[in-house]
């Protein structure tokens, strides 16, 4: 295909949806991807590169030259052009803004201005307004003759002269009622509104509860600026679960495409962090060399407590975790929860201490071994569902998102209680110290 | 509130959303639910319930009578009324149903013989088709005059006699043309339609991927059946997100609203995988009972390397597990990640095996120690990289959902690898065999 015959490209990617398009993109070796864009030309709609990864789109766009980038993007719904040329570098976009239609460059700049990952970086800057005086008759009629509407839209805003929202109206209701209907008479007057400075979990959070597909955002003088629709949404939820599932895996914000020495660098932090906590256990551990040395059995069985201490304390903060980013733990069930998981971590602490005990007895036929394992085993797993659920809580209160550092700080906890609890006791009980 | 006064407590309730409405019920004690549902009678929205936890919804139901239910279940959309009924028990449900006006019943019974999670329990039955040969003008009065229309709807459906899918119309189209337009010349021809047995976690993906608001869902002899709305969709990425995260962290279907007993038996599975797998760690250890004794040191330090190579691995294994639920992952790229990871794997290893063995070697004054444990690093990290990316792959290739077991089986190889790497390059440099 890339021998340069631009029509017989047209033809072939004519049909397909611009994801498949973004597909087709991702697929190519990175020289071939301009290529295919600058044959493509006009025939090229560059909502298919919404739909590529993140790198592959800045590399394409720095190749590109800004008066083609210009081109494609004044075609865009605004939500589409911000979300391609948010990524760009600042000369670069000015260029590009400046070779694009004075309208179109006023609405984007001012969605650029918003910060990032607000709404108003989200919104789409079409939408229909129209007074409440208004019939259904006349607003109809204004629909069918106005050529310059929206792509898809799906309700219609009603505001007063100082584009202040009045109310809202989904399209199903105007086509359910007579022509000669007011509008204001069957607005929704109880709309939801957005500030553009919203952060786009938060107004995620706000589509979700109340199952909207469209929801107006206005500025800080309460004036309509923008629509956030359901589409856009939906990429933020997935975006957002993807972050926290990084986040809890120890890795910063990763895709497939990156590079090894992007990859090297984003898990790097992690793995120094857990360096010094891991040496932190090992020193706890260095205590005790002197009871170890008497009794090497302890050496072979106390990572068990550790380990069973930290799956427990994972499941726990992983619930934890995702029940704060969905908004689910407040004050109303916090001590609930924090009785609950102490209450699970006892019940599970005493049934694997039981379990652990008789396999260590007979494994080392020393009755003795097993009771204070499983006395070491009880322990950490309290331990455990206890930290589990109060490090997120606590990190969660001083603003640090608990996906990020939790898992750290769990780790480390019970793997320090859980060599100390055992080494102690066994210290203890057989006179070792 | 709850001294019985049914009025005071219509007037207070009446103006919530059915969200806050369900966010009411979910802070009240089990018994004052039952007595406002009771007492709002008529007033009470049903929808709420599809607000709530799982667990409090179940409880509700079962204390409610089954006449009670059938009223509040009748005025709902059909969706949201099988999403309460499917968690009935069979026997109360027959129950409800037959009490439930005919149409209704007979459309809720097909949706609820359609496989749990599958895009036939998740749709509305409710929905509006019209004929091809129809005009613009005859649709807006068809939608004017009839009075059964559902309660919000974005595009219209075109079928022919047999009900099979022809085209659809958004609702903004039908509002931008004139009355005399045909129907069949502004349709979208190009419809996507979903099986109704197709799973909700499919459903939801090709949504995201066509940005569609509404889907038409056919049954096995492709008649129009039902529609499935974005609404619903955002709750089943949302629950699939949940779904992936707890899986992680080696928990089953949890929510926080779950008693003592029930998080106990959905954590002790793992439990008891993780105390297997950390018995075998064990016995590897267990083999250089001997070597240990010689030298102390060795079982202080080898909790580090097992822990770094667990970090490491939970890294790859979290990128892969996400890559492949949202099917980033395919044929043509896993080469490279593989390579990538084991790249990754191998220059991390290379940093942290420099950087722990020039602190081992000087906290030990030993640097031959520093050394050894440096090349066990360098091993274990490109074996962490490799489980990390293979294991989920095969589990998938398996058709196992490798958000469930991944977790496991690189914690087991990571560890056994970590010590092992370290006890024998320990013994055979020391000469301890």
């Amino acid at each position: 295909i890339e021998t340069g015959d631009a029509e017989a490209l047209r033809a072939r990617m004519e049909p397909l949806h611009e994801s498949e398009t973004g597909d087709v993109i991702e697929a190519l070796p990175a020289d071939d991807r301009v290529r295919l864009v600058m044959l493509l030309g006009d025939a090229f709609d560059y909502s298919a590169l919404t739909e590529v990864d993140d790198s592959v789109r800045i590399d394409l766009m720095e190749e590109l030259p800004n008066a083609e980038i210009a081109r494609g993007v004044a075609d865009l719904d605004s939500d589409d052009a911000v979300y391609i040329l948010e990524d760009i570098d600042e000369e670069d976009r000015d260029e590009i803004l400046a070779q694009m239609p004075a309208f179109d460059r006023i609405s984007l700049k001012r969605s650029l201005d918003f910060p990032e990952d607000s709404a108003g970086r989200r919104m789409q800057t079409d939408f229909i307004a129209i007074p409440p005086f208004w019939t259904v008759g006349q607003t109809i009629d204004y629909l069918r003759t106005n050529d310059d509407l929206p792509d898809d839209f799906y309700q219609i805003y009603v505001v007063n002269p100082g584009f202040n929202l009045l109310g809202t109206i989904p399209l199903d209701r105007i086509l359910r009622v007579q022509r000669a209907t007011r509008i204001e008479d069957i607005m929704n007057t109880q709309v939801r509104q957005i500030d553009a400075t919203l952060d786009q979990e938060e107004a995620a959070r706000i589509f979700e509860r109340y199952d909207q597909v469209e929801v107006a955002v206005v500025d800080e003088s309460k004036r309509l600026v923008g629509v956030l629709t359901i589409d856009d949404i939906v990429d933020v939820i997935n975006e957002e679960a993807s972050e926290d599932i990084h986040r809890l895996g120890g890795v910063g914000d990763e895709d497939i495409s990156r590079t090894v020495p992007g990859v090297v660098r984003s898990r790097a932090t992690w793995l120094l962090v857990n360096l010094g906590t891991a040496t932190l256990a090992s020193l706890v551990i260095g205590l005790f060399d002197g009871t170890i040395e008497q009794m090497v059995a302890l050496a072979v069985l106390m990572p068990i407590v550790a380990s069973m201490g930290g799956v427990a304390g994972t499941q726990t903060m992983t619930v934890t975790v995702r029940a704060i980013s969905q908004r689910e733990l407040d004050k109303n069930n916090a001590w609930r929860l924090i009785r609950r998981e102490l209450l699970v971590g006892l019940t599970n602490g005493v049934i694997f201490a039981v379990l652990l005990g008789l396999i260590t007895g007979f494994r080392f036929a020393n009755p003795a071994l097993g009771l204070v394992i499983g006395m070491a085993m009880v322990v950490n797993m309290i331990v455990a569902g206890g930290c589990g659920i109060l490090i997120p809580m606590l990190l969660n209160k001083l603003k640090v998102d608990p996906a990020v550092a939790s898992s750290t700080f769990v780790m480390t906890f019970t793997d320090v209680i859980g060599f100390f609890a055992f080494l102690t006791l066994a210290g203890w009980w057989f006179g070792l110290f």
